[in-house]
């Protein structure tokens, strides 16, 4: 299995010690949840004093906004890709699927944090990853239409057939785990023969 | 909508002070988290006193293992009904997947503390449930096998495709909330539509 470790979410993360503090966010949340962690428990996790954690992060919640927005701006931005892509509505499809599932199921310690603490996020924050979760929704809701038109793909309600295809693959955060026999592709492409069924794609599209 | 107040999960559970705790820790549970609730949180939800709590849970982790336990219970009992109705796998399915989605529509609230807090069971309870939610699969797995053989389904894995069909399901519990458009029974409606889609059944089963 290629794992995606937390740390390659923040590529770009700097100084090494903001990227650290990440990091010990993700493993204290993920281990006992949002609400019942200090930044105490991260500031050490991460090797450093809670004074230190402050110079990088003015709160613990800074922290989990940080967590949610990186989290969702790279689905989304994967989403956005696959739609863009070059053929048909059943092709761009299938590559959206696999790479929203297979991202799900590599970040899935992230992908829990981003997905159940959602409601911990500051007001302004949690508005910000409400867009973003509207574009992503938007964009599959977009190629499903097209595919609609051009008669590549046939299904009674739009909207519940988007939210179908997304629930599919965020639910992966839930069970997915590293024994998981499933390598994070093979349950992509797994998942994306599923959707098309589903979308109504002709069999073998 | 009809709403499945959590009141209603547990309509033999007497005295009437243990089903006041078990709302008050299903409240305080999804407002604040398992780890950040504490007793005396609970208690004074239910307008008791820790000592009075005892009486009836000896601690926290109690309250969590009966919550889980009378959720898997129920939803374990509506997929086995389904899947023993009269009718060919494809009716039985449209049946099980309606019942199973209405019902994490309904108790939405329940079903994330059941779902997210599941490795905060203690141990024993924790394996109580996992058999459970093993039954779940498995029946789940037997009625898509049996429409594999009987022609009415066609699918190119029965684990993936049992696992999709409960994913879809539980998943409601994250996104659904009190203004969700569609009332419970009719989003299960459109789920057996897609599912059967999924599963390979000739459109118009």
């Amino acid at each position: 299995m290629t794992a995606t470790t937390p740390a390659d979410l923040w590529p770009e993360v700097r100084p090494e010690a903001a990227r650290r503090l990440l990091l010990a966010a993700v493993e204290a949340f993920a281990e006992r949840g949002y609400h019942a962690t200090t930044t105490r428990d991260i500031a050490t996790a991460a090797g450093m004093s809670p004074a230190a954690l402050y110079v990088h992060y003015p709160s613990k919640a800074a922290l989990l906004s940080e967590i949610s927005s990186t989290g969702h701006q790279q689905t989304l931005a994967l989403v956005e890709a696959a739609a863009a892509a070059e053929g048909g509505p059943v092709r761009r499809m299938r590559r959206l699927v696999e790479d929203f599932t297979a991202w799900h199921a590599r970040a899935h310690t992230i992908g829990r944090i981003v997905q159940y603490e959602l409601h911990a996020l500051p007001p302004e924050d949690y508005a910000a990853v409400v867009e973003l979760r509207r574009r992503i929704e938007e964009t599959v809701r977009t190629l499903i239409s097209e595919g609609q038109a051009s008669g590549a793909f046939d299904v009674p309600d739009v909207r519940t057939a988007a939210r179908a295809v997304l629930s599919l693959g965020i639910d992966v955060v839930r069970w997915y785990h590293e024994r998981t026999a499933e390598p994070p592709e093979e349950l992509g492409r797994r998942y994306a023969d599923l959707v098309l069924r589903m979308l109504g794609a002709p069999a073998g599209a």
